[in-house]
């Protein structure tokens, strides 16, 4: 049986990792590492160690739920212990020889890794898993998007912001520079010189590469929001073909990973509160822009669990398709 | 000394129409009238009076705070009684001899009305002031607009529900289908065939008549926030001339009723708690669209108080300039 690691077990996202191999029952050994801090925490009857240089001997697999900066430290280890590495972070993503997969989008780039093979942002999982049918159907060119970004994207300091401030708005704050109760924060990252934060560039970046279409356009504003679990995007895409709402449906109906949630009349379309804990992107407010003349235009509304599909489940989807091909 | 009455003045927007006249120390006497079930309550040391058909006898001009079927129901004894009304609802701004008007834009067309002023949607008039120095400066010809509406654009239902949701997730619902507390709810009023919801239909509408464009263009996504108080808008917009945004900066710098936060480095940007209770409208957030080849498209985020900006001060304001007339 092969040995899987888990590095950050006690993130947000590591916690999630574990949770859903369990959930899917994969047949693996799991070890369980995170700093020195953490070590001697029993999480699920497993037994959390020290993240360690030796840490990675005997394991085949790591899912890494580390921030950048740690991950970068560890990455070596793994490498020289010989493990395949599916990474959370950022940190190797747009590397040439590091692929980066959505499984339901490109899960044969898996076969070219070198080692690592990196998971893509939250947004840009969500993003792109409503809109790759579309994107086939009608070849999208551009997206204008607007995230809505749940507070546990920045992890559990994230939920304790959120939480404690509902009480007292005065809260002390560890994750958000202001009161993110009954407010929004349009800041996700930092800035660069162009106005636009780290979050808002990769979607584009990210995206050109998982769909390997090198000119695909992304304009992205990113907004923090008062919701526990979940991102939102409000998507408008520009296409080279006419868009028809009800070829879309139809596409949506049997695209992987995605329930198709569009009846507006009857008041069902994607919601935040419904896509938590699932593993699903929800998609609906389908319609034509009735602002392009040309017709080509279709804006829709997606919902997804950020630290499900967004994170744990993308990494636990390519580590299944790693065991599949070994 | 003119006589102003407020209809519909236990509302959340009668109530801030209020507020506003004495804040401004707007000298007219001041008539609260509002259904019979109000009768008798006394705000700010005034009675409140039934709105009956001899209500308005007397009084010189209304401010409108009603929901459309109420508004239809009275407007005839106003204009019977002579009264000049500015109305909050949606009864008469797209009627041919009404001006839709907010002040810092189209204030001449007051001179126009028959009777009656229409106040504009309040996404609508936080769009466009914060738009409308761009326009002059670079044209407008197309907006890509995903709003974030506070509950309490629902008046004070939408504030109970959030507030009572907080606590008990299960709590009865009075104004919004489901849970709005950590959550989003993609839907303001109802949707036509095509997908396109009341709410989203106003922007292009209510623009076209505000800034006398009938080809502006609006795509717009609303989107209700659990923010108690003031709405943010994620906007895109395409112009006629290359945008630039240290100029774009400048003229919003001296634009009417509009306060420029745009500092992202140093983490100034507009946030709806920051609007909360202030009449100007926040922008930030101004950024080149990189996804436009030609340089013709600029971002933004703005924010505004939708109760204060967003109908009761614009409503004051075009009161202002009809005592300004006489």
């Amino acid at each position: 049986m092969k040995t899987v690691a888990i590095a950050g077990a006690t993130g947000a996202v590591g916690a999630q990792m574990l949770e859903c191999l369990k959930e899917r029952k994969i047949p693996v050994n799991i070890k369980l590492l995170a700093s020195a801090r953490s070590k001697g925490k029993i999480i699920d009857g497993l037994v959390v160690e020290e993240l360690k240089e030796d840490s990675f001997d005997g394991v085949d697999y790591v899912l890494g739920a580390c921030e950048n900066d740690v991950t970068k430290k560890w990455m070596p280890w793994a490498q020289k212990a010989g493990c395949v590495v599916v990474d959370n972070s950022s940190a190797f993503r747009l590397e040439d020889d590091v692929p980066l997969v959505v499984p339901e989008i490109n899960a044969q780039d898996i076969q070219n890794n070198q080692g690592i093979i990196a998971n893509p942002n939250c947004s840009t999982i969500i993003a792109l898993v409503a809109c790759d049918a579309l994107k086939k159907e009608f070849g999208i060119k551009r997206m204008v998007v607007t995230t809505m970004q749940a507070v546990s994207g920045a992890g559990v300091k994230g939920i304790h912001d959120l939480e404690t401030q509902i009480i007292d708005p005065n809260a002390p704050r560890e994750a958000f520079p202001y009161q993110i109760a009954f407010n929004l924060i349009p800041q996700i990252g930092d800035f660069d010189d162009l106005g636009i934060s780290k979050e808002e560039w990769k979607m584009q970046n990210e995206g050109r590469k998982i769909w390997h279409d090198p000119d695909l356009l992304v304009n992205c504003t990113c907004v923090r929001v008062p919701v526990l679990r979940s991102h939102s995007e409000s998507i408008t895409l520009e296409c080279e073909k006419e868009v028809d709402v009800e070829k879309a449906r139809e596409v949506l109906k049997s695209a992987l990973g995605v329930q198709l949630k569009d009846d507006p009349q009857n008041k069902v379309y994607p919601m935040p509160l419904d896509t938590t804990n699932q593993d699903d992107v929800f998609v609906g407010r389908i319609r034509k822009d009735i602002t392009d003349p040309e017709g080509k235009t279709l804006s829709l509304f997606c919902c997804g669990d950020q630290i499900r599909k967004g994170a744990a489940t993308n990494a636990v989807q390519i580590l299944e398709k790693l065991l599949e091909q070994n």
